[in-house]
């Protein structure tokens, strides 16, 4: 990791720089698997399923059958992660259900808003070196919990399950688990197109929800500007970690090397006040990295990783706040205090007890969180993203004769006489 | 307008297809201005003011006093009006803050989920032929009870009132009402990107929030990709309307009308059960039109808008959430039970005394909603559009004893064993 010490507030803006994501590149190409699909239907995904997932997957849709049987392959103690992850994950999410909000702003009007559920969801669940049944669980039950209608899952199907559903058990029990049952064979950008245009088997959804390659990215770009909504703009994932003298280094550097592992495109910051815990943190990371399956994946990633040394906590904080990051973990003295002062994040680690970890899989909060700065103004996804809130309105007659003058006066210096009319006409004797 | 006698519901999604928007069309244009603004700044923002405006805007930043002098110009009553609306959108919009959610999924490990304010957000009032002070409070008082702490005001100058700020005195007594402060004199596209990249005077944000033209609609879309939010996309304003026996063909008609006045790409459907109900509506609207000084731009918007006769109210209702209107008016008997029913809609009218001109300027609720089927998706502005929900999770060395092997199981299962030794090494004795 490259140390900068004391950089000046005038560097911070370039030395907080993502790489830039040039997607406008691979538009061209995943324009032409989305026109195909959107002509071509089932057979087309199955084209590209052979193409680009090494298999044909016959039937797109999973019967019932396999995804309730599909806990026979797997451990019980997976099993049990599995069910306790949700049930954590499910009570977080359940807290978010709001009530109908209700005022009269005037006597006899009387407005109010209410959550109703975005009726079809699509879900994507990428496939690659291992099955995010994660992911699926972080889309599905807040989707289950809002009460959307429809729930659509793709996931590509592998070679490796080639004799049994074509998937990863893990990935059946995690759907079934969170009680979805219209799951389907597709990945990639086919499995967007499928979800954004439909196909006979594939029904086309409204919202589309999940991680995915730079080509899924892509894809989901494309169909948003059709009008299909997506859950938020995605980019590599990232933590920034603030430590200081109450860290311990071990726990730091295995933090670090938590969002490492995850691609080489990861991205990794520490802030820190003392340059010798920056130094004793690195000696724990090298250590550490020896052991690691993913060290290749990992190394990578830390070439581009920054330690930043500054001034003091304040300047600290400001930096983090300028960094937005998608995961912010505090192994700080009084984290509350810090946490209160943070603006720009994701999601929050507070403590030296609370590895990025526990909140990717188990602690309850969603995993799918804004990166690349958009946590500046975007939110991680949540019970929110499933659901749409719309507002009432209604007024008894008194009611129209309170506000009536407002709006006709406010109407005929917009100049919108029609719209003065439609209460005037309410209002005549 | 067209009258369509009882169409299949095979036909329904050609029925009530909107007109295709081809911002890709634009594309090229809005580029070049994007581009040279951001390298440009302040002086390009002048040349397109003086190109499309027709006027030097000067300093770009109105001063102060100005903005509190503006009310000299006013009549008493618009004044009052926009102080009454303001009451009532800050009443419903503060209805909309949310306490902190917080929960403890498992003993020991402390989840929760808190608003945090968008920092910097820019808010757009277009010019044009009536001075929009209306959405000026619709986006302005969410983003103060949000407290957003820095709050951009872009509105193109006007030759009309070159001689005072260049700005119309009601759009700048709505700001001083609202508190915004910080208001400059730039419209159209290099508005936007002036708030997306920043110049010498004008900030760049995080968010950018308000109607416009096709090009505004297009710059938005662009400056997306670039990572700056924006509220929704954009499209012509409509309106549905269900009547029933119980309305009034004259309160129908001018609620249709002042939809039409909008714009000649305005969306209007009436959705009856009762054939006769629709004749004798569209004799109302003849006769009001005559009256309107917008009536040529309603006669076009007229020409491609529909009377839908169904069967009966079920059907009109799966006809209406198919449609998902922006306004959705409620004239018929127990407009309660049936709103419950609707699922897709932008802002809901219930009666015969709630036409849509309430919303738009002064109920309540927010009149910035989704067109063009968008609702299906996304809500209107409100509070919500204003924050991000950070989460946050603190747990105990107990806490993390609780969960930590369901982090460590499901982190293995998915093949990361960084994530996994985030945790093992915090246990580890």
């Amino acid at each position: 990791m490259k140390v900068f010490t004391l950089p000046e507030r005038t560097e911070w803006k370039k030395l907080l720089a993502r790489p830039a994501i040039d997607a406008a590149a691979l538009e061209q190409k995943v324009k032409v698997i989305l026109d195909d699909v959107k002509v071509g239907g089932d057979e087309v995904v199955k084209k590209y399923s052979r193409q680009f997932d090494g298999m044909d997957p016959g039937d797109l849709r999973v019967d019932e059958n396999t995804i309730n049987t599909s806990e026979q392959g797997l451990p019980d103690e997976l099993k049990q992660a599995i069910q306790q992850a949700a049930a954590n994950i499910r009570a977080f999410h359940e807290k978010q259900l709001s009530p109908v909000e209700m005022i009269e702003t005037m006597p006899g009007v009387k407005c109010w808003r209410k959550s109703v559920a975005i009726e079809k969801v699509g879900l994507y669940i990428p496939g690659g070196t291992a099955p995010l049944f994660s992911t699926l669980l972080m889309l599905a039950l807040p989707a289950k919990i809002a009460g959307c209608k429809e729930i659509v899952l793709c996931t590509p199907p592998s070679a490796d399950f080639a004799g049994g559903a074509g998937l990863h058990p893990a990935i059946l029990f995690a759907a079934k688990t969170a009680g979805i049952t219209r799951i389907f064979k597709a990945g990639g950008v086919q499995a967007i197109a499928a979800m954004a245009f439909g196909t006979e088997s594939i029904p086309a959804v409204y919202k589309i929800f999940g991680p995915g390659n730079q080509y899924v990215t892509c894809a989901k770009q494309l169909v948003q500007k059709d009008g299909i909504a997506i859950d938020m703009p995605a980019g590599p994932s990232e933590v920034a970690v603030y430590a200081d003298d109450t860290a311990n280094p071990a726990f730091v550097a295995a933090d670090l090397l938590s969002q490492a592992e995850h691609g080489p495109d990861s991205q990794v910051v520490l802030v820190v006040v003392a340059p010798t815990l920056a130094q004793r943190v690195q000696k724990e990371m090298e250590k550490q990295l020896l052991q690691l399956p993913r060290k290749q994946i990992a190394t990578i990633a830390l070439e581009n990783s920054k330690i930043i040394i500054v001034r003091n906590q304040d300047e600290a904080i400001d930096l983090l706040n300028e960094y937005a990051a998608e995961h912010l973990i505090l192994s700080c003295a009084h984290p509350e205090a810090v946490a209160e002062r943070i603006i720009n994040a994701g999601s929050v680690f507070l403590g030296n007890y609370s590895p990025e970890s526990v909140g990717d899989y188990a602690s309850g909060t969603n995993h799918t969180l804004p990166t690349n700065g958009n946590a500046r103004a975007y939110s991680g996804v949540s019970l929110d993203s499933f659901i749409k809130k719309i507002t009432y309105q209604q007024l008894t007659e008194q009611g129209l004769k309170n506000i009536g003058r407002t709006v006709e006066i406010m109407a005929a210096a917009e100049g919108l006489q029609a719209h003065k009319n439609a209460v005037t006409i309410r209002l005549s004797p």
